[in-house]
């Protein structure tokens, strides 16, 4: 263990349910047990889940029974092993994974519902956190601190929903909006030789995914009827693979391909899907809830991002004292 | 060629939508092609979607462009061989595969647009037909003329359901009423060693699947809010297949093991699909449209029913002749 | 913790390489850590790998580095939790996974060839056992303890194979010889709806495969060309899975089916594999290393094995301070 | 039909096995018949195949039966259409698929056998051809029509090798020699993200693919224990992707990952194949036998090929009358 681990360290606190309601306090540093590491994290990311999760709308029925730690991305380095470690040393730079637990395959269901940072696990925003050496990965050599704390989620969801649709060098991926998840799909398809369609409603934002690659831009609030334009824009046979941030699936399923695939992730535009089964039936779609991915996926990313020097785009960055102000109301958007 | 071969048959056609425009007339008996046998039909079932093409609902725009001849699925007896055929020789007894061109994988959107047997191409309610002998395959020795005849389309779509849903003994499939589709995934379930359950308004016919082995049955009039009653049927974990022929996706999700499969098939209550999101995403349920099968399938889903001896359930009969009168306005309900 | 647990137990202990080696010591019973569970063992089985390893065989360079305890394949009762076990009641009757840490897809390497029951890891010849709770799985009910002591290597080695190679109903399967990964084959081929080929030096065994179901038995050392007749068997179309377990890999591929399926489990007749790349190449035939399986695989099959109440075939039983003389040279083949 | 259709066409005719028994003959210019497109080619590639075969050693137990024309890849246009042809018009630049009749997922056996160009069917060294338009696609517009000619079987292979791999951004593949596949390979892993690295025996080609993109290189006639190297060039964890054309399994084997996969193709360094199937259970290695692809595969690998450029490796040009000399024995080697 090295010499300079403090006894106490600061944590920020979610005391109930709003973003007013997030406090630094002060707490232990763990002692790390048998086959965990202590991390000294140096930078967290924040989610559009964090956020629904302190305003306490992330899922019907949630209700606050403790005080929590919130956030689940983050990246720090390694300061102490708990006994029967040989996964790391000290020294080793590490991101834990969101879903701890989940290896490879399929998670179970108790993973997908009790073992993900942030809730009901304590999370991230802290300055030290003791987890279990097998639910870590080691973070790409060609990233900051700050751009490894973007992956656990945002990174790993867009990566797992291109695997699970199978992307192509030469197929047509669909990204919804300018959010982490849709920028890395857009970043990861690029990669693979796929060309990539995205909506949003800023055209400076599309302006900017242009430079990142974007084979074609829709502003979807000047053309509401996008779907055909998204075909349009393919030649239209459609896009492959949709990554379904938003909740629109029955526009999505328009401007899918035949066989293709619609990853659903989130919701940003209303949980409530709408279609007509036809357009499923049809083309032959296949549509697929995706959740963020397993260790295994994370680490055959992690070589993809530093083959490639894959930079994750960094919207705004604040010291962990700061964070309670920086997402009281009325101080920030997403 | 054999010598028996007359140069004029009867054949069902319709001459406008609506199930009053039937009527018998001769034809020529065509001659078998290049690659082409000429068969001799002994049998012929008619689907769910053989009625609605009839009645003009089958899809959104269908407009009446000619007399055409209806019905897809039929068996009979290779009575001619056109120039280069090796596949069957003259006696073989034969199964048209009703989407012609569709030998193994995914079918491409042309063969599943416009090579389907009973619309766009004339189907079979007559008594010679010539295909492409690479789109028929031997029936069943096990089977019936007319037992064979309801495979094409109901069979078939049960196999590849399961197959997509990759059925393990063990599992538990959900099936929606008693149509052709729900008892032949009833049927192959079973011989799968997986548990089936159904779910149908009547009672009488929900004591016949139980002979047919289903394990758990569910009466949807008297329970409209099934899916727990289905869950809770499975232990509480849920199926991990529907096949889903009535288009309730909303309760389908809810019955749904998590990791478990949606194949979607049809509507019988109507198309429009309204659900959350969260039940796609949370369970990390697939979804998919369903189509049929491949000639390859066929032949595997055929091994199935020859070595087990499966018998079709079957409805009624009619010689041909009676067809134009059977399914006349006011005579019948499907 | 239950208030009889006593201190000592009595554990078989290999001293060194060689079936004389064993030996019968008293240890401490062990504390269940975090996570862990204590399990007082009722039944252990022995498989071929826990022969080839006290033989000092089982691997190129295997070095005796200390007195370990032998075999991987038990059941046993919980009789004591450890901190945060929720997966477990005390009573609940349990079988340790084999290769610990593996609960869903593939393993990785470090679990292959680190977290194996028996060796590397101390195995189940003891009375007592503390392994994680996330590392067993509940025994079915309808089997004895000896009988679900047979499950982690043999059947689950089974069923993997048979789910690689996507068995279907109507499908060929061929085993090999009558040891524990054949007969499980046999058993779960046949719960889906399969045929099965099995091969065999004896014909009592192979009189006995015919009661337990096997549709075709061929005896190897009255027809060393045996490829040949398992493919007449099946009507000259081939085998759609080889459960490889001898490591005959040139007759296994001519015996095996247009697209089938080579799942390599052992190499009982040696492990140099011979043959002609173009039998791999014409029939576009898959040929894949197996390991055991998965926690989530294990529990699948458990359904299966309690839904139909299969019954695992069981040789010899011993008590455990028995083993050691059970073992000694000269008493047993396998 | 375009006016100027000669009646009689030059065709390379192989009277014999041999490489001096092509011959330059006259032949009448066939009609399309119904389904069938007459393409004027404009470019041919001999393959490894195809040489093979004229020599004779394409097959155990080949026999010479008549003369045949050989070579299956070729670029043509269409200059007239039989009846009931809707796929392309005239003026369309295609190429023939290889395995006439295959158009998505697994060809069947009569397939494999029976309906490949060059053998048994008459194959491309003419100046017209007959096929169905089922069997073409349209050429990439990036390409010209020799380069485009190189596609059918070289380039198909080399795709559904890495498709089949799974070949991901970040992952390692490895290619054998500087044959067309194997250079196809190194060009659509590159398009994909992935790494590759190449075994020649010749360090000015090593240094020609260094130049297309080879991250590592190795002489195997200075390293002809060649696997280790491998690894180290992957860091210790082996290739993810084998596109194993040369038939040196065993290090192949050495060669993968853990997981990996073997992608079996050709063999020019002989057919038999020897190793531990030690080898293949340890790391849970994929093997399987490829054939170059589907017509569906076909037209998702132009997309890639005219989406980025790529431009296929042209080796040596001949027009149609100088093949006989041009392989005449002595004149050249593969």
């Amino acid at each position: 263990m090295t010499g300079n681990i403090p006894t106490i360290m600061r944590v920020v606190e979610a005391a109930g349910f709003g973003l007013d309601m997030l406090r630094v306090v002060d707490r232990p540093v763990p002692q790390p047990r048998r086959g965990e590491i202590l991390v000294r994290l140096a930078a967290a990311t924040l989610n559009y889940r964090d956020l629904a999760i302190l305003k306490g709308t992330y899922k019907p029925g949630l209700k606050f029974e403790r005080a929590f730690i919130p956030a689940s991305d983050a990246c720090g380095t390694v300061v102490a092993l708990g006994p029967d470690v040989t996964r790391f040393v000290v020294g080793d730079r590490i991101i834990p994974v969101f879903t701890q637990g989940w290896i490879s395959g399929l998670p179970t269901p108790e993973m997908r519902n009790g073992r993900q940072l942030g809730l009901p696990l304590d999370g991230v925003l802290r300055e030290y956190i003791t987890i279990l050496a097998e639910d870590a990965v080691h973070a790409p050599l060609t990233l900051t601190d700050i751009e490894a704390a973007t992956l656990p989620i945002a990174a790993l969801t867009a990566w797992t929903t291109l695997q699970e649709g199978r992307v192509k060098s030469g197929a047509w991926v669909l990204a919804m909006g300018t959010g982490g998840v849709a920028l890395f799909a857009l970043q990861f398809a690029k990669l693979a030789g796929a060309q990539v369609a995205v909506i949003s409603s800023n055209d400076e934002k599309l302006a900017r995914v242009r430079e990142l690659g974007a084979d074609a831009t829709i502003n979807y609030r000047q053309n509401p009827d996008w779907a055909p334009l998204v075909r349009k824009a393919t030649g239209g046979r459609g896009v492959d693979i949709v990554v379904e941030t938003a909740g629109t699936l029955s526009r999505s399923l328009s401007a899918a391909a035949f066989g293709g695939f619609v990853g659903v992730i989130g919701f940003t535009a209303g949980h409530a899907a709408e279609f007509d089964l036809r357009q499923l039936i049809g083309p032959l779609v296949r549509v697929q809830g995706i959740a963020t991915g397993s260790r295994s996926s994370f680490e055959g990313m992690n070589r993809a991002i530093a083959l490639h020097g894959l930079k994750p785009v960094i919207d705004q960055v604040f010291p962990l004292d700061r964070v309670p102000d920086a997402l009281a109301p009325d101080r920030r958007r997403m």
